[in-house]
């Protein structure tokens, strides 16, 4: 076997952070740099906003068919959020790991405990911390004028967001919003350097020591 | 407490490969590229070359002392070669780590296993595969105009090492001398972005967790 013929297993890479510490812009930065990553898309019982693209922005579905997928387990993970229903369907990103891309899931830290029961091996996760309180406060304040108990709401949440830092893999402190960038490009360049995730190199070794 | 008041405990890099594949090589690139990583310094009970400096090149000691050490549990890895002992004192490999530095192990199969027991998660194993039979080869025959048997022997011991591929986290096929040092260079700072290895985040996020 050549070494032409090896391939790779994707894998699933979660960013998790409190609101305001830069992840979602993080995300965005590596689906448009990177051309073997690409977006986890989830279904979901709210209606479509203007321009929004069915299996781009989500696969829009009526709530007996969410409520189906979900007792035949056809979600890696799901939630409710008021009154709509959000969910990965396990199929896609099955689909996309099988052929050697990465999925990113832009996810709290309830979906990626779902993800972890669901996905062990294949999930590689990554939580993205403000650089200090001072930053976080002033990065929750700073969107508008917001009274002050929703911004004391904001980083209610933000503080239970964080509280759960010790579950993930790897730690980025967003200090610099491109050196952070370039730390998870390297996570997941070295993530697709495992062993685990190799396919063919059982036999492409045994073509070099068969001699 | 501050960011400034997080750190890093160390790791150790080992790299192993078929003689031929590449790995001296890397190791000297990293080392002379890379000040937080340092080689790591054998004992052995052979006499010094000319040139080589105790403490530098190997701690040089008498069979006695070496034996002593195994005894007491001194080593982290240990071996007979012909006539001579070679082993990893335990205590300078833990003090580099302490201080937040990494530790580069150039050694094979058997020395990563007695590691991989004493170390767990301190370890990073990278296996270096050479890009094809054909290559491995030319470099085993490149080095000189030896007799067909030394050569064939030495493609034995190669087989033999390859073999143990599936004991390692990463692999790297070293088809570019350059883009693998890269590769190994992206594993090591990947790795220590783990949340594991970094010290103080506990304190950290409670600092911005306590508002």
């Amino acid at each position: 076997m050549a070494d032409q013929n090896r391939s790779r297993r994707g894998l699933m890479l979660v960013l998790s952070s409190p609101s305001g510490a830069g992840k979602t812009t993080i995300a965005r930065e590596l689906l448009k740099s990177d051309s073997n990553l690409v977006s986890s898309v989830s279904a979901t019982t709210r209606p479509p906003r203007p321009g929004e693209i069915e299996g781009v922005d989500y696969y829009f579905v009526t709530v007996p068919h969410f409520e189906r997928m979900t007792s035949a387990n056809e979600f890696l993970e799901h939630a409710r959020v008021f009154d709509n229903f959000y969910g990965t369907p396990r199929v896609h990103v099955e689909n996309q790991l099988n052929m050697g891309r990465d999925v990113l899931f832009d996810i709290d830290w309830q979906g990626t405990q779902q993800l972890r029961e669901n996905a062990r091996d294949d999930l590689v996760s990554i939580f993205i911390l403000p650089p200090s309180l001072a930053e976080l406060e002033r990065r929750l304040r700073g969107r508008a004028q917001d009274p002050e108990d929703i911004v004391r709401k904001r980083m209610a949440r933000a503080s239970d967001e964080m509280s759960h830092w010790p579950e993930y893999d790897y730690i980025v402190v967003n200090h610099d919003l491109a050196n952070s960038i370039s730390e998870v490009r390297t996570i997941l360049a070295a993530e697709r350097l495992k062993r685990a995730r190799q396919i063919g190199l059982g036999d492409f070794v045994k073509s070099m020591r068969g001699a």
